[in-house]
């Protein structure tokens, strides 16, 4: 039996010695600013465009980092000049939106009609107002923490035509969001509106389970009905399982047991109904009646519900002490060394077949960057220590 | 060795035992009309939402079926019946454009900022003219037609931002709408901008095409310049395949004998670069340089790129008479009958893993309806009874 310290200095050596040394030779953009996610096996870019979901991510990773494991490895410096590219380029002048993607150099490439692009510039400059102190990144943070919430109150507002025919609903991604970004700002903005907020968007996101069959709906309508679409039956394995660790978190620091019990349940059903029990692994998406689903990729395996369940069915285990969710994490982690970590040239693959051979090659993309991985082993780490 | 008489049998037989059967069967929307394309292994609904771009493809689809095959078996009238469908709830009524997808009872989901909706809602009507002889068709097909060609020229007009880093430049599916739907239009409306039009579409198709490097790529510059991006790397050898029996049928048209040779090279090298040896099938995408692809599926085969090249290597051997084609033909003949026919339950599997096995059981869905195949079929049919 591994023991919790043996887990933490594995993932502490994964972290130091096979992730974070790949983003800082080859995920830097030392020229133009900002990071290079677009990485091939070895870590060469095969596009030079950036991704703001992952720019964000990246800024909000290098300062944790600094803040939580090593202040002394020259990160914050790595996140403070992503965080200037990003206030530099990242929002359109004329309505404070932030790109999805741009060039190299900055220009504006493609805005998209939701709100994530903004998420990710709110954690990362939360992030860095709480690795430096600085107000001035709390302030915008906070800015654009406001106009998210209102962009998520009037979609209208997105652009996207609001059709007849389009179903009105709820998607779990933006319950989750929200209660991600409480979870960062609310430590050190005090605002009394984040905790009401919190309880809204935990009563939105408990509004996807279904108890009745063990089960979390990527999306419900307006007061949580079941639509009998593929949108309406869609199982996300690992957005499920993610949500099971964020509210634990959240249980953790209002003492709500409910809350607690109901984040354990989801994360053991997810984990169950999603490990593929001829190959292995977590597949992609499934629909909730076994009919068809429309991705292509569903029944691929990706490395980030690999990682979101390496966190959560270790922290499972250490808040309840019970070594059956221990099983579960080292049947996870297996498969998962053993499928998707490069030996050779550092990181991960991101994209398996079902199988579990590598479709691509690449370490990195338009979605894959410094984040998932990374961030499952810091967790691991300050969890697993402590 | 296999004639064309025994081809032609073959063909003939598993359209109307194989293919036809099972749409009529399992694809019409009796009560609200139009069709359904959601349908499982065994054609049962899972979705009951209707693409447009499908419901245009089952209309052309039916009526062609009609007049060129045998009309006497009911299918101009399904075809009719979709067609009074799309007419009646296909069309935005402010801006006559075409939605991308509707309720079962047709009520508008999805717009897109793309001109492809409304190019298959064109097709649909103009096969209607054709096969009813009925001028209202016609007169809508051409509106609509003029409508396509105004926001290929002036794409702000379908409401996607014009950001200062988006690339701007030539996909190679607009040219090749256009030569379809000019195919389609120009034997039953004289209007000699179609020729004009022709001529400009075939120069801008070509810019796509690099001799030296025996490739074509899908997204080229304003000028035909080569972007060292993933989308300019792109290469879809199932689309560039398609294209080359479209150039093969315009040459024919037009008598160009550059054309046919230039439209056989492309069907040449297109079918040897996108091959997989080790597994056998089409790859769906590559990157010029083997550099990763961002899609998910690029390493997937797909049903259409096979019966694209199954028309296509068909229509080479017969115009060149050389029986090299016919060993490519065979090749992908054998491969396609063995992995995606599905003999028990009619139709063919959409989606298979690199391996060939199906991820997806579905054999329709938002993507796949009644068009690829049996177009390929009915195509096959009247090039090897000629």
């Amino acid at each position: 039996m591994t023991s919790a310290q043996e887990w933490a200095a594995l993932y502490r050596r994964e972290l130091l010695d096979n992730v974070v040394p790949f983003w800082e030779t080859y995920g830097i953009d030392r020229q133009c600013g900002g990071f290079l996610t677009c990485l091939d096996r070895q870590g060469r870019p095969w596009s030079t465009d950036k991704y703001m979901w992952l720019q964000g991510r990246a800024v909000w990773m290098f300062a944790r980092l600094h803040r939580q494991l090593d202040a002394g490895r020259g990160w914050l410096d790595l996140a403070t000049r992503g965080a200037a590219f990003l206030r530099a380029h990242g929002r359109d002048p004329a309505t404070g939106r932030v790109y999805f993607s741009l060039t190299r150099d900055g220009r504006p490439i493609h805005l998209q009609r939701k709100i994530y692009s903004e998420v990710f510039y709110v954690l990362a400059l939360c992030e860095m107002a709480r690795a430096t102190g600085r107000e001035e990144y709390l302030a915008e943070a906070r800015d654009v923490f406001w106009l998210i919430y209102d962009l998520w109150r009037h979609p209208e507002k997105l652009g996207r035509p609001m059709l007849s025919g389009a179903p009105r609903g709820s998607s779990l991604a933006d319950p989750m969001v929200f209660l991600c970004m409480i979870e960062e700002l609310s430590p050190i903005d005090t605002d009394p509106r984040y905790a009401e907020l919190a309880d809204e968007m935990t009563r939105v996101a408990l509004r996807h389970v279904r108890r009745d069959r063990q089960l979390v709906l990527e999306h419900v309508g307006p007061d949580g009905e079941t639509f009998d679409t593929p949108k309406g039956r869609l199982i996300n394995p690992g957005h499920a399982i993610e949500m099971g660790w964020f509210l634990i978190h959240l249980a953790q620091r209002t003492g709500r047991r409910d809350l607690m019990a109901t984040a354990l349940e989801i994360i053991d059903w997810s984990f169950r109904a999603g490990w593929d029990t001829e190959f292995g692994g977590l597949y992609y998406f499934l629909d909730a009646d076994g009919r068809p689903c429309t991705q292509l990729e569903a029944n691929m395996k990706l490395w980030w519900p690999a990682t979101e369940a390496l966190y959560a069915l270790a922290l499972a285990w250490r808040v309840t002490g019970d070594d059956r969710w221990l099983d579960l994490h080292r049947k996870n982690h297996d498969w998962a060394w053993q499928h998707f970590r490069d030996p050779e040239f550092g990181e991960w693959f991101g994209y398996l077949d079902r199988r579990g051979e590598p479709t691509h090659q690449l370490k990195g993309g338009e979605w894959k960057g410094f984040f998932h991985l990374p961030r499952a082993l810091l967790y691991l780490v300050l969890l697993l220590e402590s």
